[in-house]
């Protein structure tokens, strides 16, 4: 990660101030927010636990992952949370890669792009199925990118394992268009989950040795950290040089299952579990 | 197309009123908008502009396909945009499919799902790169989908074209998943762009006999009819059986290029074009 492109750049200098690689992931789901919020109408609930979760984590981390599919649920209303929260974030100095999965090509692609940089976003996950051309309109737009290479679910095995006559799997592949794509920029990044296993993770790491590479899958999915840090670029000498940003939502979001609402303020209780999780994450024994 | 799936029988009732093959995708781009829209804010502009596609084209298209991106670019106030579109059209009798190609998993998807059924579409499209978890959430929303398949872009070759090592191309083993998925109940559908050639939409059609398949490309994407009856469907007695269902966006909705304000009205000279191409199209030679 140099400090030559927009996104890399501000990556870099959050996680180093932060001390530590931990991503908490904005992932507001109705049913599970503190009673006192979920009373309200859906948007009001979404955009009150997102700014609590914003408030929470700053001074523990540096890098925020609204996930947009909890806020589309509830339509315009969500949206709009979701535009206040990326705009609390922002202010409150933390880096914001939105969760959107987006995968679409050309001038589709510059409207999406357009949509989530309007909204503060400085990087976002993308869906690269359709070929480079869903990816580039991002960066045109000045966006760092999240290549979807290998995910964190059990049957994501099926399509991403797929072995090709030129060489390696389906994932393999991607993490290679990572590397064509960003080089040594530090632009594009990728997203591998954290439950696969260390040498896979390593593999894919020597595909795309720049990549910044955001993992989902630890905490409530049960990601290892030994496997994680198979993923830390060689050499790195700071946690913005690690190449590793590891998102953790639910198991910093909510109580335990079966506890809504916990003893005292549930803004104190994400601190104090976001807290937990950077001080176990730190910078992965680098 | 049986009538047992809430999508299946409403698109193959919608296809055979109209007694063509063609959708008509809603892609409002601001800078083409007539001039009389464009002055305004730009969620009302696409608004009032959604609004008139979808009177321009009741009574000569069953099915409509808003483009999520579009209004997306314009943040929450183009998200309440689209959703009073999709409310029109539905209330106009057409069917809507909501063109988001969103991808996740598990809940993450279950929440898009809720979110485009909630808002009215009846079916979606999906991009199945994370797995049969990234499509199943939407059938149980009840919403129909159309997995990408092979896409209209030229650059989709590069990753849609792999060749595996278990048989066939990477696009060939998407239209072997939406088969897997959803058999002869035309729930799951595909995506196939029209601008690749006869002989490999033949062999897709092969692999996913019964799935409906929306085609982008045809219209300012070049697109092929030739090409694109290689999709009918075998035997096919009417439209609805077709199994085709071929969408033009640009081309419909915009004048020629160069020309911002065309003679007359707007609406008028959509609901012009729109006839025109179904009229081409017809039912494509079936």
């Amino acid at each position: 990660m140099t400090a030559s492109h927009p996104y890399s750049g501000a990556l870099a200098e959050a996680l180093d101030r932060a001390g530590n690689l931990l991503c908490v992931g904005i992932d507001p789901v109705l049913e599970r927010l503190p009673s006192e919020l979920a009373a309200g109408e859906p948007g009001e609930a979404l955009e009150r636990f997102g700014l609590g979760v914003v408030e929470a984590v700053t001074g523990v981390v540096g890098v925020v992952k609204p996930q947009s599919a909890c806020f589309e649920r509830f339509g315009s209303a969500g949206y709009r949370a979701m535009e206040r929260v990326i705009g609390a974030a922002r202010a409150a100095g933390r880096v914001v890669i939105l969760d959107a999965k987006r995968g679409d090509i050309g001038s589709t692609a510059a409207h999406y792009a357009a949509g989530a940089a309007g909204r503060g976003a400085q990087a976002i996950t993308v869906n690269a199925y359709m070929g480079r051309s869903a990816v580039e309109p991002f960066l045109d737009a000045g966006l760092g990118v999240h290549v979807l290479v290998r995910t964190s679910n059990p049957d994501s095995d099926e399509i991403q394992l797929e072995r090709l006559e030129s060489g390696g799997t389906l994932g393999q592949r991607m993490a290679r268009l990572v590397h064509d794509l960003g080089g040594a920029s530090g632009r594009v990044g990728a997203v591998v989950g954290a439950t696969k296993d260390a040498a896979e993770l390593a593999a894919l790491r020597v595909l795309m040795s720049e990549a910044p590479v955001l993992v989902p899958g630890y905490g409530a999915q049960g990601g290892d950290l030994g496997a994680i840090a198979a993923l830390r670029r060689e050499g790195a000498r700071s946690p913005g040089t690690a190449g590793v940003i590891v998102n953790a939502s639910r198991s910093v979001l909510y109580p335990p299952a079966g506890v809504r609402d916990e003893p005292g303020s549930w803004i104190a209780g994400i601190a104090e579990r976001a807290r937990a999780h950077a001080d176990a994450i730190g910078v992965l024994g680098g």
